[in-house]
């Protein structure tokens, strides 16, 4: 079987900050599966083929290129970010492990990329400087009593949180909620990052207490970044405030 | 002033994975600080300084390196994979933190970077799917009290856990203990992954049972990652399985 897919990260949206593995992947294949917003970000040749579907089709996407990749073709999953945080290699390897045997047999590569949260974080100094997790708030697929109790356990842990996924026309409520379960655990001072679109263009990155986060703040294309109790604010005059959590620590809350 | 401090993420240590911005933000320094593997992998001109320091005096590299930016230079401070996750960029925030009004007013940037856990996540499947953590396993900086109680949340919670930091010779003890945590909580057929040196020459990924995981596996390179109770193994004929946390779940643990 001559076919390959390769499964690609693209990292949050500036190219310069797209690695040359990245590049050299997506000029190595023929074939294009992705979310539409994620492929019209690649400068395709006319001898390569593109095909985009909905970002809420992943397994169908997934078996789509599977497919392909399987007839023979040099086959592109395209993610943003990294493609092993919340995004298409966990639906790839779901579809392989549902699906025929030749799937099994496929050359199948994941190139990373820099995810979201460590895009925010570098916008924001270094929030992310001790012990933290990402947690997607996508209820489409897991049931929100989990989602609670692990906000309320790595919250209770002293962890910092970085949320994926955490608003969208389907799921208006969930930030919010979000918010009111960790108020009931953490310091109300505890700082909030709000990263829309780290490093490109249209960025915006805002920084309020736990106390006074909006989620209105936040649309798709922001990562959420909730602070431990040690996590901590330096003020700069005419600049942005560096948001930090200290590399040593005292204890749990 | 006009000094400047940007502290850059290489990457995990294969050049293809580290940025264009993170290329050129090397070009456009004078002075760079770092621990001296790091600094090895960067190709310097004969007006570009390098000063090597060693890993265990991460907050005097990081006054040096904001003295000399104050001095006016041009100062890199460098870690591998990402800045922000376990490496300089809080070292340098916590420096500014505790030192003279001047600091504050620098101009400090932050270049991403692909940090170990997606390197290796990426040469191994897709562990990191679905909701998990980063913990270093340092008690260098936090007592070992605080690392056991965060190891017992997170597992109990359904997170994947990415162990930074797991073993050195001043720490021989410690991996072994959190695997015997976790063999308290996770199931004993859980996916542990050994990820060392992902993407290098050197590359060695290794993926063993909780019950079979041995702690002598690890060295400083290495990153390890434990599955949660839902991360799958895909055995595929002739080739290194795929290890995968499925983007659903029905519940943790």
């Amino acid at each position: 079987m001559s076919g390959k897919l390769i499964i690609v990260g693209t990292g949050p949206g500036n190219p310069d900050q797209t690695t040359p593995q990245a590049i050299a992947a997506i000029e190595a294949s023929s074939v294009f599966f992705g979310y539409g917003p994620y492929l019209d970000r690649l400068t395709l040749r006319d001898d390569q083929r593109r095909v985009a579907s909905d970002n809420r089709e992943e397994l169908a996407r997934a078996k789509d290129a599977l497919h392909t990749a399987a007839s023979g073709e040099k086959v592109c999953v395209v993610s943003g970010g990294d493609p092993g945080v919340f995004a298409m290699a966990a639906a790839v390897c779901e579809a392989i492990e549902a699906g025929p045997p030749a799937w099994r047999a496929l050359d199948v590569e994941i190139v990373p990329g820099v995810t979201a949260m460590l895009a925010v974080a570098a916008r924001a100094g270094a929030p992310l400087g001790h012990d933290f997790c990402a947690i997607s708030l996508s209820d489409n697929l897991k049931p929100w009593t989990v989602i609670e109790q692990r906000l309320r356990a790595v919250a209770s842990a002293g962890l910092v949180i970085a949320l994926y996924n955490p608003i969208s026309k389907a799921r208006p409520w969930q930030l919010g909620t979000a918010f009111a379960i960790l108020r009931e655990v953490l310091p109300w001072g505890t700082p909030v990052i709000f990263g829309r679109a780290a490093g490109r263009p249209d960025e915006a990155i805002t920084v309020v207490s736990l106390a006074d986060a909006d989620a209105a703040t936040a649309d798709m294309a922001t990562c959420v970044i909730i602070g431990s109790p040690e996590t901590r604010i330096i003020e700069r005059e005419g600049m942005a405030p560096l948001v930090y959590s200290p590399r040593s620590t005292g204890g749990a809350k």
